[in-house]
């Protein structure tokens, strides 16, 4: 997508062999182009958020791996980098993936091959993120286009989104945010509202920006505000990613997801979820089965912001005597969902609508 | 209610002839008590939300034109300070009512008893807010009485709450909690979800304050989560205060409210509002037709809160070039309302049960 009329992607190769990527601790007040040029640099990107988003940490740790068998192409090197990199987020699927992914390329290559070949791989996987998320653009936006031939001529659509399935969880173009994009390249008027997403505000400070550089007409709302805007008839399709939908469809996301699908039932609003494949989990029907993390409470007793002075800082909001609960996901049951858009085609979030677009993971 | 176990109401009258009240602007981070000695100091009361929440607003104007009239009791004095005091908050609609009745109370008499009549009337008018209140909670009680005998012993009944409507917005007692405060005080275990409620953070500030100080076990949580708690069984009711309830049942309060009611809907919890009577509008049946306030987007991209020093400041949450749209409230339609909880009674939200409970106002 593009910041300010430039293209970018969140990661890309420089010139000089480096690795680049936007350091996204310091959005949405400052914008920072970071420069890895070994393993340390990318694991430490990992571990300290500047990357977020499983296709991203998932990109980042494979050109990691290039970065350090520049150094050490040796088998214990390999085994080593892997290590490494695997431990900065251990509970992130996609950065297990991509790792494993990068391994089974590169180990049955001699050493001396290795570098170059594992900066190939790593820059194929990118590719590869991209095409998908392109691919969801361009189903998502038959949807918009179609909502957009029923408004009067340059009315926008009105798209309410949740959390950050955006561009910058990904290479490019994100889960959601990629018929958004799509419809808006294309000339079709779209306007966004933003969940600002609490407790982490990724739709406050990260959606907000991403929609804002490349120049898509949004508005922030809190989360609260969407269910109004519902029954006004301000919303015109809800469109949101997901952390892992079941092999039936119930959809695991950023917690506050099933209350905008309940009242987008409620008030007859289309309720879409962006999906790359891969999060399809077809090893689990029941969504209710999947374990809801559980994080620390400070995350919502603190907020971090800009002061007037320009300064980063956080704040406190509770008093300090009162505990706080901070489930990270919810599930939102497949009843409330309208349809899956996948990099494949559309499909209703049913059994057979998911089977019919992916046989060959559902027979597995 | 108490405070670190010494008993509270948020207005009273000191024994040197002023009144003082709890400074609300600086909670939940300190807590300070204002004197207020003359028209002056309560107007700046109201103005600058040092007191909030429509009963106490009242309160706060009825002693403030008390304290006027000890100066200059003459017609001119008792038109002039009204007028003053109805000039900090021009849209509050208990503000008018409470200037309104006491003017008729004083207007009467001859200049010489004004001041004593005033401050008479204004204890009155406090008294009957708590008495109101009380009688909420005791019928509120038995809800969560019932509640709790189908639990293990000492099992909580667990609460979820939206905004504040506590005991810091009325005289005494609140009245979303005062069932909390009565079960909690009789013995019967409570535990209270607190939702944050963007974007002012009532809940986070204000509910979690008071019910920590009075002992009230409790956890904040944003207001994304209910939806997920109840689906995972861990609330046993809602309940919630109301702005304006219409005839026919529907509840306008803090935006965010109508979610929590659809996810209460969609998961079997009970979804009770707490309202005094005067907040039903008779002139209005459809709660569509209410006019929502929209205010500024500041409140949205702007959060204030205290420094890891100590020292209070606001933080910017989204891009400066990201516009914040905001609602401040929304419309619960009656179907989504288990019951009403007033001061004459529990009733179902429909005209008729209504009109039950209050027949001498529903026929005029």
């Amino acid at each position: 997508m593009k910041i300010d009329g430039v293209p970018y992607r969140t990661i890309w190769p420089a010139a000089d062999g480096a690795v680049e990527i936007l350091d996204q601790t310091l959005f949405p007040h400052r914008f920072e182009i970071l420069r890895l040029t070994g393993l340390d640099e990318a694991a430490h990107a990992i571990r300290a958020m500047q990357v977020r988003g499983a296709p991203l940490i998932g990109a980042t740790a494979a050109y990691g791996l290039a970065l350090a068998l520049r150094k050490d192409a040796s088998d214990a090197g390999l085994a080593s980098a892997a290590a490494t990199l695997l431990a900065t987020r251990p509970t992130a699927v996609n950065l297990h993936w991509a790792l494993e992914r990068m391994k089974a390329a590169l180990a049955p290559l001699a050493p001396a091959e290795r570098a170059d070949a594992a900066w190939a791989e790593a820059a194929a996987l990118c590719d590869e993120d991209v095409a998908i998320n392109a691919a969801i653009g361009d189903h998502g936006l038959k949807i918009v286009e179609e909502l957009a031939a029923k408004k009067a001529p340059g009315e926008p659509v009105r798209i309410l989104t949740h959390c950050n399935a955006g561009w910058l969880a990904t290479v490019d173009w994100g889960t959601a945010t990629a018929p958004i994009y799509k419809a808006h390249d294309k000339g079709v008027p779209v306007e966004v509202w933003v969940d600002e997403t609490r407790p982490r505000n990724q739709g406050a400070f990260l959606t907000a920006w991403e929609l804002g550089r490349h120049g898509v007409p949004h508005k922030v709302i809190v989360d609260n505000a969407g269910g109004h805007l519902m029954q006004r008839g301000l919303v015109d399709m809800v469109i949101v990613g997901t952390d892992r939908t079941t092999a039936r469809g119930d959809v695991c996301n950023k917690i506050g997801t099933y209350l905008k699908a309940l009242a987008a039932h409620d008030n007859g609003v289309p309720f879409y979820v962006a999906l790359p494949s891969p999060t399809i989990d077809f090893t689990v029907d029941d969504g209710f089965e999947i374990p809801i993390e559980e994080r620390s409470g400070d995350e919502v007793s603190w907020l971090p912001g800009l002061t007037d002075a320009g300064d980063y800082t956080r704040v406190r909001l509770t008093p300090e005597t009162s505990p706080a609960a901070n489930p990270a996901f919810d599930v939102t049951p497949a009843r409330l969902v309208t349809a899956l858009v996948t990099e494949r085609g559309v499909c209703p979030a049913t059994r057979e609508g998911i089977a019919g677009l992916f046989p060959e993971r559902a027979a597995a």
